[in-house]
């Protein structure tokens, strides 16, 4: 599973920084998380490719969001695009962003499947759910998060005390009792339940603490203004870098990555540090910046 | 007066090339002739300001051209823009470009005044004029051409000869004669005109020969193609290098930039050299090349 966070700056981009927009790379699946203007070209840049896109997840319709939209799907039709794309909006926001994706683009050769998304399940397959859970911003805003099903797994040490090998493992994985050299071998005693990995991604809000997000590997949050402004933050509904510190505390998250920054903030190692005040594991994300899981 | 090629690519950006955006400066208004997807960060990266620009020129609907508008007139906003801005569109493509930018941004705090292109002069001021002609290509597209007033100079040579100096020079240059040292002199004796500078933008089209854009100081024409897709060129009303540069010497222009090239055009060398066969003072351009007449 490998992360890269495209762009990281908040409202507008600057000469270092695009605007927010997080791949998530998943078993030949690809989940983009916000789509900001310069989208496609950020891709290029970090050597990801825009045509593993499967599903597109928008947090809310602030242009800052999603106007690379029209442009990444233009360029995916020029590019030979036949398979569909899913793209998960706010359920009140639906009807906007189809509209102006129509209005730039009336037509393209591959359908583009739109979806309310509500706080809940999304959607979810044998390998793994996306869920959606509310923000706190100045209009709908929704985080969402990736988490993969847990794996069964068998304990290497009581195969070996067992002498277990071959094909009967499976069986024991898939919930049968065995016999076994003159002994019943059931499933509990030798599989375990691996948690699954789950990825958080949290753009446009003040701190909120869901249980959804809860025990993330990756916490991906926004962090629009220092401390030294927590002031501004309140009022436009953002978050300074300690406050996604402490939530990422709260959630009990790993890891703790930090992006979509004012472009007032020139350093980003004063965002850096005034997280780790509160939460040792962060990195204030640089466009490109890559994790793998 | 300054030309800066923001953006030189065609259809779809590359990590290296933007889409289409030419920005001209000239005495502190700031013409901007279409605008991609990125061009907002295309200003930064090359250090202009888009908050000069005073006057848009689309030169058609088509996405490649016109997806950074959105994005750009936000960040204008979010940095305090309130003069209004003025958007030259093919008229018949008025109604969607204005449909697509209010979908996007219902509100601005400043008036996006949209006004209906059409062959013919569009406005002049006292010192410049802007004119559109007909280009071939696969919706209405326009050609630009800035052209500066004349200007009336004193010869300098002249002015020796009769001793003139001072306010009396002035009122020859505003068509007064003066009698200046017991002799009548006229402003055809000292004055003459000195023709205007004169920039035509030529998006995508195939190769049109038009009176208004005859001696242009600066042409910058796209060359989308390579004399080797010329069949391609035909096709989807592109012009190759070649013709561009054939455009250029049939316009007598002075100067030939390429730009608007095919992402599969990697080394621009082969787009110069074949134009140069045709016409010698051509450079195919980088985003970001400047020029200053």
């Amino acid at each position: 599973m490998r992360i890269t966070v495209l762009g990281t700056s908040a409202s507008a981009p600057t000469k270092e920084r695009g605007l927010p927009a997080v791949f998530l790379e998943y078993l030949g699946e690809g989940f983009l998380f916000d789509v900001g203007e310069g989208t496609q070209r950020q891709f290029m840049r970090f050597g990801r490719s825009f045509m593993k896109i499967t599903h597109i997840f928008i947090s809310h319709y602030h242009g800052d969001h999603v106007f690379g939209l029209p442009g990444l799907l233009s360029t995916m039709a020029l590019y030979g695009r036949q398979r569909p794309i899913h793209v998960w909006v706010p359920e009140r926001q639906v009807v906007y962003v189809e509209r102006f994706l129509r209005a730039l683009v009336p037509s393209l050769p591959f359908s583009v499947e739109f979806h309310p998304a509500a706080p809940g399940v999304l959607f979810s397959t044998e390998g793994y759910s996306v869920s959606a859970y509310a923000l706190d911003h100045t209009t709908d805003c929704l985080a969402y998060v990736f988490e993969e099903a847990p794996r069964l797994k068998a304990d290497k040490e009581k195969l070996r005390q067992y002498g277990l090998h071959g094909p009967v493992v499976g069986r024991l994985k898939a919930g049968e009792c065995v016999d076994w050299r003159g002994k019943r071998i059931c499933p509990e005693d030798v599989v375990y339940e691996k948690p699954g990995r789950e990825v958080v991604y949290v753009a446009d809000t003040r701190p909120v603490i869901s249980n959804v997000a809860k025990g993330a590997d990756v916490l991906i949050h926004e962090a629009t203004f220092l401390e030294s402004e927590r002031q501004m933050a309140v009022e436009k509904k953002h978050s300074t870098a300690r406050e996604a510190a402490e939530v990422a505390k709260a959630l009990g998250a790993k890891k703790l990555i930090l992006f979509h920054f004012s472009p007032r903030i020139d350093d980003l190692s004063l965002a850096e540090a005034e997280a780790r005040e509160r939460f040792p594991d962060v990195v204030a994300a640089e466009d490109g910046y890559t994790i793998e899981i």
